[in-house]
């Protein structure tokens, strides 16, 4: 096969778009979808400040790595979950990163600032694992981005997870969910824009992306996400993506194009009712956060 | 295990309802959930002809065994579709099923009353196989019923087979399908009721309901249908069902229930743009419909 740009031998295949490219033109590529993806929704304004979400996983990496090469004013941002064997790995490939780039690098250590890590904390609140992660990352992202003057904060969500977000929502017909399951949610009070500016990219093109790349990634998989629902869903698409390449692709991009605004209603009127925490001032629904909850239940159960 | 009703030991699990039968109790529960059906959706009136849709598999098969228990005046259509190796073992079934309940079978053959069987229509209409075979099923059985008298087609469609059509639907965002998959289609110009009473059974229950009943069916997939899409979906569900017992009777009636409404203007529009076919008068959207086609090449390619 040979690269669909320049003729030169292809080193990498992308199924769905059944084209090869060679090592400087899939670089290339990743950075024009990431582009495109930027323009065609509107995510990053001139002078806005971004702060990635990084995990020192591939995605968040080439995320922050696209994003300085668009010349995008981006910082990251690297949240200690306290998860054994894996958090110092995942710290280390971050640092290296900033260090390499000579980028900016905020960190947060939940266990130092606040007092739990995920296993304990997940026990405690009697979450899933993945559930107490998510519920904090999404909290202190926001909070360090409205704390540090940014404008924007940027996932590295890839097309692989939003199709298995949207594969799990759409099972439960979620429909507060599927009204927000958008790749940039607009800042609101209390909230900074949120942007993902990946999901043009799946994730073997991430990873292929950041070794061609020399960028040192943790290659594990979070050992506390084994078994969980959305790597169930994941696989059952990648079967099916498989036997059709495209299939995660039309999935995701026809429910933006043509049917999210169905659900918008149902999420509007969820955010509509929101205020603010009583602890941290942070938008929710109820009178106190369920960050704040979590941050409560655990101090209390070290006690 | 025991069973939900009469304590005694337990024959089949059913894990979607985290319940256990006996043998006697299994099969007044599947006929309970058929009668509710029924009722629910309001898919047979007093007085009603219907004809069965009797393919020879666990499916059909148990449908009609179940109507004709609930004293619904229901006779059979078989369709003979000129698959080797497949069409004469689930005649013999169908035949034998109606023998013993001294029941009206209905035959039609398309070699013998069309001219062409499913390999080759598939074949000189450059259709997928499963394709040509339900645009013949969709076009005979409505056929028969309006010739017939039949007020209403009832089809041996499962649980899992919705979900599985449901879920390849979704994957494209199929506005127009989405539509109008409904466990009822009311009658309209030149097509007579529709209904799905076997929805709220899997098809582990029609076969074990089967096996209980002592109704001979004939186990094997259809050879045509191997590696199409819709097992694919299939396949991908059961492995979310296996670690979420339930998932699929959520994703199915959640859709009925909050989500198929918003498609229906899309399936009405198409509804509206039909008119009668020039040669049989079927409805359609062009001016001969695709079954008038299909048979049409099937007899060129033939002379």
């Amino acid at each position: 096969m040979k690269c669909r740009r320049c003729r030169q031998p292809a080193v990498i295949e992308v199924r769905r778009h059944n084209a090869g490219f060679c090592a400087d033109c899939f670089v290339r590529h990743c950075r024009e979808q990431v582009r495109r993806t930027l323009d065609d929704y509107e995510m990053i304004g001139p002078g806005d400040r971004v702060l990635v979400a990084v995990s020192g996983g591939k995605d968040s990496l080439a995320l922050w790595d696209i994003l300085l090469d668009l010349d995008v004013r981006a910082d990251g941002l690297y949240l200690g979950l306290g998860i054994e064997g894996y958090s110092d790995s995942s710290a280390t490939c971050a640092r290296a990163f900033a260090t390499g780039r000579s980028a900016r690098l905020v960190e947060v250590d939940l266990p130092r600032d606040f007092g739990y890590d995920i296993p304990t904390g997940a026990r405690t609140a009697r979450r899933a694992p993945c559930s107490a992660c998510g519920l904090s990352k999404r909290h202190l992202f926001n909070r360090a981005a409205v704390d540090g003057g940014y404008d924007v904060v940027a996932t590295g969500h890839n097309l692989d997870d939003e199709a298995a977000v949207l594969f799990g929502n759409v099972l439960r017909w979620a429909s507060d969910y599927l009204g927000r399951q958008l790749p940039v949610l607009p800042a609101s009070d209390g909230f900074v824009r949120k942007v993902k500016p990946l999901v043009r990219l799946g994730e073997r093109e991430t990873a292929a992306y950041c070794v061609l790349r020399g960028i040192d990634y943790i290659v594990e998989e979070c050992p506390m996400a084994a078994g969980n629902k959305h790597l169930g869903y994941k696989e059952a698409l990648n079967a099916i993506e498989d036997q059709s390449p495209g299939t995660k692709s039309a999935f995701y991009f026809g429910f933006l194009d043509r049917v999210s605004a169905m659900f918008t209603p149902a999420a509007r009127a969820e955010r509509e009712g929101l205020r603010a925490c009583a602890h941290c001032g942070a938008p929710t629904t109820g009178e106190v956060c369920a960050f704040c909850k979590l941050v409560d239940r655990a101090a209390r159960t070290g006690d």
